[in-house]
Formats: C-alpha cells, structure tokens, sequence
C-alpha cells in the first residue's frame, strides 16, 4: 500500500470540540472560528448541530452560527442531525452536509438511547431519505469502533455491520470513530482492513481520540490501509473531560504536522491553525492541548530556544 | 519486516526527565522512583548524572541516588559521565553502563561545547576505554538526529557518521534521540534505515520527543525499520520546558499501551508504571502529561464516566 499523496482534514473543533465545553461559547466566538478555518483551507468544517437545545445547550445557536459565518468556495458546512425536525432546521440553515450517527458496540447503544444498534440506526432513515431528496450530502458517525467504556472490546464485525447499514441509507461518507480513545495500531488497521472492504475506502475517515496518547500512531496505521480522510479538532478542542486535562479529539496541529512531514498535500495552512488554535484556546480560556501548535506558538512567539533543552 | 515479539524499553525519567525539572528533586524521593521503576519491570533504567554540579545542580546527588536504590536483579542501571571524574564516580557508584553523549548537528555541537562533533566524541575515548577496562557496558547517545534547533535539517550523512564515531569507541548501544521532537515517521525511517546499515539494529534505540505529539507515531514507524529499544519517561517527566505545558520525553505510560496494544512484549506492569507516574508527579508538584497515564487514573480513580463522553 502506497500512501495518498493528499488528504482530506475534516475540521470537527466548531462542533465535536466546543459541544463537550462546559461553558457556554457565544456566536459570535464560534462564528470566527469558523470562518478562520476555513480561511485556513479546510475543504470540511462541522460547524453546528442541530439537536435539541434541553440536551446540548452548547449547540443551542446552531442556526446563528451557520446564519453568521462567511461561505467559503469548495468548503462544505456539516451539521449533526438527530432527527427530521433536526435536519429541517439543517436545510433552513443551508447546510451542505448533515451527519447522522451510531455505535458499533450493543452496550453503549442500549445505555445510552436505550434501543438497539439496529434500530438506532433505522430511526435515521427520514433524514436519510430527506437529504438525499434535498440533495445534501449524508454522512453517517460510527462511535465505539476501537472500544467501549461499558463492554470493553467491540467485535470487528459489529463495526462492519454499522458500516453496511449506513451504507444501506446512502451515506456518502462513514466515521470509524475510536470515541474513546482506547484504540492502538494494530486493532485499527485490523478494523479499517475488514470495514474498506465493505466500503470504498476513499470515502471512509478515521475519527481518533488522544486519551491515550494514541491518535497520531492510529492515524499513521491508517494510513497503510488506504484511508484519506480523517477528523481533527483544532487545539484539541472538545474530548472527553472525564479527567482533569485529559484530552480528546485529536488535535488538528498535530495531524496536519505529521501529514507535512510525511509529505501528503492537506490544502491546509499550518500557521493559520495554529493561530485559530490560539484564537479560541484565549476565547474559552481553556489550555491549548495541541502540542504541535503550543510549540509553534512557543517558536513564533521567540521563547526560550529550544536548544537548552537538549 | 515483522515488528518485534518484545522490546527493551529504558526508562529515563530519573535522569533525563528530573534533569530537566526546575525545582530540586530530594533524594530520598529519585532513590523511591527508582525503586518503583524497577520493581515494575525495566530492565534499563537511567538513574543518575555524574556531571558537574555546578552546571547540574539539579543531578548533584547521584553518587547517594545510586547508594540508596535497591539493587534489582535483572537491572541495568545507567549514569551519564561526560568526561574521566565523572566516569570514576560512576564506576565508584557501581553502576551497569555509562552514557557518553554527541549531537549529530554541526551547529549544535559548535554552539554548545563550542567543538566540532568529531571532536566532542574524541573527547570521550578515554572514558569508552575505562569502561571497556572495568567491564561496564558502553552506550553512546546521538542527538538532534531528526532536527536542530540552530541548523534545522540535519543530513543522515552526519548521523550516519556519529553513530560509526561511536560504534568506532566500543558502543554496545546507540541511541537515536529526536531531541527537539521536531521529526515525524517518514525522517525517522530514512534515519533508521541509514543507521541500521552501519550498526546493527537490535543494538540502536530510538529516544522521542513529544513535544510536537509526534512520538508515538515515530516509534510505531521504529518498529518497521526492527527497532527493539525505546527510551521513555514515566509521567512525561522533564523534557523541553521551552513552552508552558510543552512536553518533551515520550510519557513511558503511552508507550507502554502502545506495545500492549501491539501484543508486543516489554517486561514491564503498566499498572504499576502509572502509580510511579502519580507518585512522582505528585512529590514534585507537576502535571503527570501520560495521556495514557492520566486516562488509567481517572479510570482507577472511578472518575465520571467516560460515556458520559461519547
């Protein structure tokens, strides 16, 4: 396997990040956010979800943000969507991708929505239909695939099964999401390996948490089994705050480094990230958990060299 | 290339790490991390400095560290010696191997001991024959192998060379250290690779740095080129304190889910490594910054559910 010579970063920090902020963001803050991000060349950006406001409250100011920001050619604007009251809010906001979701593992759908994988999923199916009538692009979110807080493993065919079921509803492209952050190298080339061989995987993307230190060890896996898609939240917004500084999503500087290095096209500028990163770490006043873009930020700012350190 | 059953990793943390934190580290406290390190398994484990004190207060102590700690079977204990006193301290101290140190960057060297590189390593042939004499073992540490701070790229000639230097002085070990953390997997292949011609791989480490989040990807990248030992640091310790929160060593912690993950054995309790990782984090009044380290406790802890995350 000869790795892609171009990625595509989907930037998730506007939605997956700030969603699990426990302060409130105002519009305007997340407005600029996005519009720095796009302005820093992502082709992707989820920028909003339109669940209910009872249970995100974050995400309450779906329709302003996506009301507020500038529409950059060639990005597409994604939105969560529950259900069809959601992607009706979705369609009136001129969003260009709507994304509905799942677990591979039994035991977190069941804790969690209290029904099955399989009817979990099923319940999607007029929004499926809704935004393939509207012409929008589907989107479906696999989450546990590397692991589960409640049963632990997950079985490899669990998150095949997902995935043809997603497929089954028309989803243009489909998350293997390690939600929390559990999963190593190995396990993830096992899961990309048998899910790309029931989906085209150069619409497949690679959603990883950090918590354990392993987003960018994945991401590079991945990258032996073809996939050139992957989610990144800048300045590692969001994650799971389960921990004191505990981290979650992986953070975008972080990947975007390692896609330089590796030397695989991403069409987005570092820099500009970088200083959205610090933009909404200041904003929020929460610490700026991309390491990538703290010693950056540390190097453009002339700290103290480096070079006593050695 | 099959990636290896088991890997050798050396814990630096009581070295390398402590060097580098600001505030003087007891020594009662260095003698129980230690003590805790080897009981969970390391079978290297670098314990201490015989520098000078006046250009390292911080490793002042070594001489009573290494009187104090309890001797484990199976255990090598390292000592870093710069120059002839230091190793007759170490020799005095009864540790297993002595370290002798150069970078790979010509501008590094010029800048901070003020000689070329070959020079810096001639310096050290009377220490490698001492060693050699008393029948210690003999590691030769290479840094800036992936970047400098002062040159920036440095070509894989120079390290190359360095590592032939040393192998020249009887090294039984070389380490390859991405001192600034700057180096991502494709660098550190072609490093590798070069290297691996010259002396042979399952005598070569590979030492990263974290601080642009890049480390475990290069070690995952290592394990294809037959890499075998890697360095860490339990907790993250020291490191490049360049930036606030900026990190430096690999945390032990991440890498040993890592290979757990891999199915690659390493000798070593991770359950164990993590309470050492809290214990000293603690003593010291700093962040612990294992990702998995952190996840582990929170998880022992009881902490909020992690599904409350997904």
């Amino acid at each position: 396997m000869t790795f892609p010579t171009a990625v595509k970063i989907v930037e998730v920090g506007p939605r997956d990040g700030l969603q699990n902020e426990k302060t409130f963001v105002p519009t305007d803050v997340k407005v600029a956010l996005v519009d720095r991000l796009s302005r820093a060349g992502f082709r992707n950006i989820e920028a909003a979800s339109f669940v209910s406001p009872k249970w995100v409250p974050q995400m309450a100011d779906g329709a302003d943000v996506m009301a507020g920001i500038e529409r950059r050619a060639g990005t597409v604007y994604s939105v969560l969507t529950p259900n069809l009251k959601g992607f009706e809010n979705a369609l009136a906001a001129r969003a260009d991708e709507v994304v509905i979701f799942g677990a591979a593992s039994e035991a977190f759908s069941q804790r969690n929505i209290n029904c099955s994988i399989a009817e979990s999923i099923a319940r999607f199916e007029p929004v499926a239909k809704a935004a393939k009538n509207a012409g929008l692009r589907l989107r479906g979110s696999v989450s546990c695939t590397l692991g589960c807080p409640y049963q632990g493993e997950v079985p490899v065919a669990s998150v095949v099964d997902v995935v043809e079921r997603f497929a089954a509803l028309g989803c243009d492209e489909i998350d293997i999401a390690d939600t929390i952050g559990v999963g190593t190298p190995k396990r993830t080339r096992e899961v990309l390996s048998a899910v790309t061989r029931v989906f085209p995987r150069e619409r497949l993307s690679g959603h990883f948490h950090d918590t354990y230190g392993q987003a960018l060890a994945n991401i590079y896996a991945a990258l032996f089994e073809g996939i050139e898609i992957f989610h990144a939240s800048v300045a590692g917004l969001g994650g799971c705050p389960y921990a004191k500084g505990a981290t979650g999503n992986v953070a975008t500087e972080d990947v975007l480094y390692l896609m330089q290095g590796l030397g695989i096209d991403t069409g987005v500028d570092l820099a500009q990230v970088v200083a959205a990163g610090d933009f909404i770490s200041t904003a929020i006043g929460r610490a700026n958990v991309s390491r990538a873009g703290r010693a950056l930020l540390a190097k453009a700012q002339g700290a103290a060299d480096a070079a006593n350190c050695a």
